[in-house]
């Protein structure tokens, strides 16, 4: 305990990394983009990409999309904190911006696929992984299905990877179920972890 | 993982043993008092007292008040589950109660000092300790004064009891501020961990 700290209040604002991961197709970018509409205070991380942006996506807002070689440039740089290629596409979370948010005592939200998660683990131990999941796997073959952006190769590569990752549930903290059209309950299960986080007795200490 | 079990959302409906503690004066009885009349689907675990009932206080509602004779007999039966000696009178859980109510699926709800949720968690390592605190020390001799129930003696004893309990907060899973006025933030920072905690990918199991 710290000599300013309150012991009565020992937790005060810490604040918190946390990892929102989970198989493609279980809605990771709706629940976020959900986040985002409630004007929530937490810092949103930005993942760096070089795929091609899907017609509905902002740049800069959704992802930042890079070409290779500006990916190359911030790998060389020692730029990223964690960086993957996910269906033949690199994404990587530009390091300065989380430092930045932790700094002004934002909560951080980070989006990132199930490896990535994992490196995030290593990295920053205390971070908060929540794992999303479909209730089952139809729904999930359905959200795949129905994305417009993929080829059929595609979204079967994404269903068996899907499988393998669900494997990996046990690494995380927490598992959220994203119901179907129950985006809001979702984003409140959520919202209520953040907040029992926050009043842990072994309060999580990230530094980057 | 069971056999039964989804493995898309394997955390389902376990029951938790919750326990609310913390030292007197910090709000417990106004707490759960609260929590009970928004009529959450929780099994609210009535303690055994030797105490004699202050004036607003139910019998088999708040406590149960029963002799020391009867308190006696429930030890020697082992019909308790804890039980300790709180300011020269005997206060005890029982044993019946928590178990029928962990069986029926619901969430148990247990009020009790900061000794006995230590023994607690002896016997149920995997129940969720909570420890209510005021915002400062003020605020909790300012409650202990206006219960018109103690003797200057009684206060000043409570006083320094509270003063060593509140180093024992590291031993309880989360620690929750109840400020002055703000019982439903308090009662909402309960709810919001208890919803967290059922979906822990480490799920706790409690038997007794």
């Amino acid at each position: 305990m710290s000599e300013n700290q309150n012991p009565y209040d020992p937790q005060q604002s810490q604040p918190l990394l946390i990892v929102i991961s989970g198989p493609s197709g279980v809605g990771k970018d709706s629940v976020i983009q959900r986040m985002k509409q409630r004007n929530l205070p937490f810092h949103f991380v930005v993942t760096a990409t070089t795929r091609r942006s899907r017609p509905e996506e902002v740049n800069g807002v959704d992802y930042f999309f890079i070409s290779s070689d500006e990916f190359a440039d911030m790998i060389e740089k020692g730029e990223l904190l964690e960086y993957a290629i996910v269906y033949n596409d690199y994404k990587g979370i530009p390091k300065e911006q989380v430092r930045k948010a932790l700094t002004s005592d934002k909560d951080v939200i980070l989006r990132i696929d199930v490896q990535g998660a994992a490196s995030i683990r290593e990295l920053a131990p205390d971070a908060l992984l929540i794992f999303l999941t479909t209730q089952n796997e139809d729904e999930m073959v359905h959200r795949l299905k129905s994305r417009k952006t993929e080829t059929p190769e595609g979204v079967n590569l994404r269903i068996a990877t899907a499988r393998q990752e669900l494997k990996r549930m046990h690494e995380f903290d927490y598992v959220v179920v994203n119901r179907e059209r129950q985006l809001d309950q979702t984003v409140d299960t959520i919202l209520a972890i953040i907040q029992a986080e926050h009043h842990r007795v072994k309060h999580r200490k990230v530094s980057l």
